[in-house]
């Protein structure tokens, strides 16, 4: 799909025009001679893409190329122009929560342009932006999928992104956005608004939606406090969004060196958690925390922040998902404890919207594909300010 | 205090005319000559006691004679008829939740008669039946105490019933109901009906209000289904408590060997988990749980039987508190993890009242204090059926 970014770069009208003329399953974005020998290889063949996998628990990513399905009758395929990285791929990758298929692509933080969709497909049409965060399938039939809770499908349970059993894919495994294209079920894409920048776009996907969810759930509102635990990707979107909603917010930090930063993200007080100490005069103050922290930690210090019957949420998943509770805290605080998985697509959509109607974007630094190793070792020394977006033309 | 059975013998109209011509600031039980002497003491000096204390980390309980304080103004002096044996006592003693202080007696299960008052105590008289929970003191003047949460004291914290720190004892420390007298503040006596055994009212005081408290705190209701994990003294109290709401209880135990009785306490379904499938078939079918397991164990099974955005309450307490959580699970689930510490003391004589009033009684074993020791071993080894009492006039 090497010679995509050209099409991409011919005027938008044009391949409307283009594609109403071809009224055919798939319409892609290109001259119509062009279009004529891809349509067919879209429809019929698989894609050639590349991209950056694990291929070892070492977590060392390289250059891979393989191939994505061919374009269905429900599927869009996405040039990939951006790519965010999450601390969950380097935790996936490296099989600190379960043993691994190789070679894997992660990626869950995806923004593209429409290059190509299937006959069914009217949500999007090409050259239309559109992203793709941590699903790309589920049965759309049950309950929860009905409601737009596909991350609780209860039959099927979704397919992740990356990693994820897939028989349509070829290499057994659904393929993730390090990667210059990607075939997904329309359903699954997020449509990104003109106002939206696509690098701006991409976190959204997976640390916008995973703290954006639980806040909604647990509905705070304008003058509550929030606390928020662990300022990396999802972090620092946390902050953002709850400030956004009216919130006073509390961040707790172990680097001082990110202070300023937080405030600028709209925090009222940033606490630096040197010692267990520093957590003590929060006791029983905050309306509502959610913690990012990706490893093991002692919560209790925290947990204790929360105001009787007020909510704790762990969104931070450390190695195994094993966290040690103390149930004396638990007696005391009289908080609840929870976890939270992203959030549903229409809910992905809503903060997507949402972002772009409120100007609030995440605090990136865009690096080329053969920064990306290099990026995952800041990631877990905590030098990340505040998510790496790999630029896929680097691909 | 050895003489105070034959006192209390004495007819209790015989107590009622003996304290009204007395008039005086502690009203006792028994023939004027006698009270004038006694009354002295009971103001100026120490009370004699005699219980079964913990001398060491060992656990093991040996007689113990020891002191109790002065009645106070605002004190009622109780003489213990019986005292349950709560998986705590043992916990406590043998130092799994701290270091302890000893000689200890333990006991949070105590009901009796009251033998004595304070000048300023209207809450009872001489010749009641009165209980005494897992509290024996708080500041009664913050916002907790105020609201009848003196379990959640923002000031002084409460002064347990046993090893708390106590000024006013002897001892230095509280010391609880394995005894055959206790003297408490008025406000943390618990009011016993007539028609209630003190028998069966003493585990109300733990193993009632513990489980109690949770379930209404989560608003158990008509049709519900609520499942209880562990059914020995907490968790039978439990099954009994929310099948009289109107539940479906489902009782999750490890000991076949109970399910008879557990239906007879009107569980609808009795599951024995022998192995971790077991639990599949209940996955997010129960509104509610909760646990009196009291330690450590592999929680993910149970708290995924809750349907999501439902709570699960641990109230049974491990070795230093601590228990594992997974975070994938609760991340699926969805479901609340909370502790809960007994309850406040108007709450405490809710349930009293609530069953006097609907005939709920706990299934009780009575034992003499020489057997203590015994049944402590057959509580850790699950022999229990479901609580052992005391029968205080055997110290
Ligand atoms: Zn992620
Ligand atoms: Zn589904
Ligand atoms: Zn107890
Ligand atoms: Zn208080």
């Amino acid at each position: 799909m090497g010679n995509q970014k050209n099409i991409n770069q011919y005027p938008r009208r044009k391949f409307l025009q283009n594609s109403a003329l071809l009224g055919s399953a798939v319409m892609f974005s290109g001259p119509i001679e062009l279009l004529a020998n891809q349509h067919l290889n879209i429809m019929a063949s698989n894609i050639k893409a590349k991209g950056y996998a694990g291929k070892h628990e070492n977590g060392n990513l390289t250059l891979w190329n393989f191939e994505r399905r061919p374009v269905g009758d429900n599927d869009v395929l996405i040039e990939i122009k951006y790519s965010g990285i999450c601390h969950s791929d380097i935790h996936t990758i490296k099989g600190h929560w379960g043993k691994q298929p190789y070679p894997q692509v992660p990626g869950h933080e995806i923004a593209g342009i429409v290059t190509a969709v299937g006959k069914n497909v009217t949500k999007f049409k090409i050259g239309d932006k559109a992203g793709v965060g941590c699903m790309v399938n589920s049965c759309l039939e049950c309950e929860s999928c009905k409601k737009g809770a596909e991350h609780h499908c209860q039959t099927t349970g979704f397919t992740g992104t990356y990693g994820s059993p897939e028989k349509t894919s070829p290499s057994g495994i659904s393929q993730g956005g390090y990667s210059n294209n990607i075939v997904v079920r329309d359903h699954f894409a997020i449509r990104i608004p003109d106002n939206m920048d696509l690098k701006h776009a991409a976190p959204l996907l997976c640390a916008g939606i995973t703290t954006y969810s639980p806040m909604m759930q647990y509905k705070i509102k304008r003058g509550d406090n929030v606390g928020v635990v662990g300022i990396g990707g999802l972090g620092h979107m946390a902050v953002k969004l709850a400030k956004s909603k009216g919130a006073e917010v509390y961040a707790f930090t172990t680097s001082a060196s990110k202070v300023n930063d937080i405030k600028s993200f709209g925090a009222k007080e940033v606490i630096v958690v040197d010692s267990a100490d520093k957590l003590k005069p929060w006791k029983g103050k905050l309306d509502y925390m959610i913690s990012t922290v990706p490893y093991a930690y002692e919560m209790s210090g925290y947990i204790d922040c929360v105001k009787p019957y007020g909510n704790f949420t762990q969104v931070g998943m450390p190695v195994n998902g094993a966290l040690s509770i103390n149930n004396f805290n638990m007696i005391f605080n009289r908080v609840n404890f929870n976890g939270s998985l992203i959030g549903g697509i229409p809910e992905t959509q809503e903060i997507m919207d949402y972002c772009a109607k409120n100007n609030i974007h995440p605090q990136i630094q865009i690096i080329k594909a053969e920064e990306i190793n290099d990026a995952w070792n800041k990631v877990v020394n905590k030098e990340a300010r505040y998510r790496y977006v790999i630029d896929a033309s680097t691909f």
